[in-house]
């Protein structure tokens, strides 16, 4: 790959340094082209980085910083008043062409206000989503957004992240025109709320999406669409059920496996198997989600990510700089608006 | 427990009178005081009547009728036109005290719109709720209401929603003074809609309901709350998305326990007590969803219930006709206002 450069807010999140540091040397070596910019605390980082690698050492920077914006912060006050916070600085290395992209386990709600500020959405974009992709029973990823960056939306809104969420699917999965759905409360045109009435009509009205039509809540994880829209206020609450109810199966099957002797030594031999499942079903398996729209590419990873997920957020951000999201979302979002006023 | 009698809908659902009679049989055998009218075709009832127990038979009537919903009619024209369907007649006994309670496994959106029409909503209350109760970590099961039948909810509704199901926790779950929580996309006061931050700050200022603030959709089947109150839109998405997510998990618990020999030997031993963990998560075990705030009671069965799962459905609307559910939902919600008004 060409070189690239990742400004990582190594102060975010739940563990910081702890966290941000190891997941940014195993992504330097992974990624042979690839250079990053610590942003932070150097006293802290440097902490971590003793018994790196030189070679490594080699493609990493630190950018120092001793503020950081905390996560009980509201997003206006930290827009405000942080402006020399670590995920600041990272949003304007993206900003001013120092790096490609960039990537915080921080307050999701001052990244977006910081984000949208700095590096300003997309034309023909009013709102930036906030998406992720999450695990379906044909193994292949569906996207949904938004996650929780716009609580409502009009149908406008709703069409444009159609068109991002098609945009990201076909970049990072290489799919070819994914099936792109709205999320609703039944599948008849007649159902739902006006905003996802309105939402369906106007992409009835575009051939350049795959638009198949509604989705109900239990087809989200069937793999039969790609792309799945809704609004934020939706969107988080179907994530973060979905994280509720798997918490309470596995639950449910500790206990159910560990009644009885025979059952108990049997479920032990095959507990590594089941632990296997259930890990490829683990939310950091999936960790980073994308604010998309905007004239930069700035991912979030989950506050309590380790390592490993954190790694997996920066490999979405490479991911995601390499084929240009941004200018792929451009691009398609002018041809589809020309389709439509012509 | 005094004599009731229930109007069954014995035509409603994926299987009509194949799953409606024998569950009514299971019914009576099981609440010695109840009386069952079915209402429905009665050559098709007869069928399944054929080797009942003239005991039970003695507490059974049949209301006959040809006429029935379809599932693809839409509730305005099922309102207008099936006036002698057996979905309608069965909610006219309990309008005219015929039956304390009914049960319908047909159409929600037609059953929604004729219960309104026909029993009237309860003094203070605007719309009727669709509520159902789902399991928890801690066992004690969680009610969630709206589920559809009101897409949009201003707070006053959410309020009133919030009442009706704290009265109806109270009575089905004999739990006293049931903490009540609304769905939103954080814990914090300054996040969600205008709707649900000012539910929330209407519900702080009754000290009849135990409000215990929003709650996160990971928390839905966490046992903390008794009660969750959210619209109609969010409630359908966020229960479906349960079973697709507990879909999705059983799908790839199956494929994980079924590669190499060994695994698939250990597995089939243990393969009961999986099942039976699983079985327990089956939504059919916690069938029949409430249609409250109506002056008479009406279960919503699942449309694909089996005669065990419909079952479930009966014994909810007798716990409710025992309990006097709408009189109690009344008398709850005049002197919740008076508490507020004074």
């Amino acid at each position: 790959m060409t070189s690239l450069t990742l400004a990582l807010d190594a102060m975010g999140g739940d563990h910081g340094p702890h966290v941000t540091v190891p997941a940014a040397l195993r992504a330097l070596k992974l990624h042979p082209s690839l250079n990053i910019i610590l942003v932070g605390d150097k006293a802290q980082i440097d902490i971590h980085l003793q018994s790196a690698e030189a070679v490594l050492l080699s493609r990493l920077e630190i950018l120092h910083t001793t503020e950081v914006v905390k996560m009980c912060d509201r997003p206006v006050h930290a827009l405000r008043s942080r402006k020399n916070s670590s995920m600041r600085l990272a949003i304007e290395l993206v900003r001013d062409d120092k790096a490609q992209a960039c990537v915080s386990a921080g307050n999701t709600g001052a990244l977006m206000a910081m984000a949208k500020v700095l590096l300003k959405t997309l034309p023909g974009i009013d709102r930036p989503a906030l998406v992720t992709c999450l695990p379906t029973v044909t193994r292949k990823p569906v996207y949904l957004l938004d996650l929780g960056a716009n609580i409502s939306c009009d149908s406008e809104t709703l069409f444009q992240f159609a068109v991002m969420g098609s945009v990201l699917c076909e970049a990072v999965e290489k799919t070819s025109r994914p099936k792109v759905a709205l999320l609703n409360i039944g599948r008849e045109e007649i159902k739902g709320n006006d905003q996802v009435q309105q939402a369906g009509q106007l992409l009835q009205h575009t051939d350049r999406l795959n638009y198949t039509g509604f989705i109900e809540g239990d087809e989200i994880y069937s793999g039969n669409v790609d792309v799945i829209v809704c609004d934020g206020f939706v969107g988080n609450i179907t994530l973060k059920t979905s994280e509720g109810i798997a918490k309470l199966l596995v639950d449910r099957l500790k206990q159910g496996l560990t009644q009885g002797f025979f059952v108990r030594f049997l479920a032990k031999i095959i507990a590594p198997r089941i632990q296997a499942v259930l890990s490829q079903m683990n939310p950091d398996h999936y960790n980073g989600a994308s604010l998309i729209g905007l004239r930069g590419i700035v991912v979030k990873s989950h506050g309590n990510a380790d390592a490993t997920a954190y790694l997996q957020a920066i490999s979405l951000a490479v991911t995601e700089a390499q084929r240009r999201l941004p200018e792929m979302i451009k691009d398609r979002l002018e041809s589809i608006l020309l389709d439509i006023n012509s």
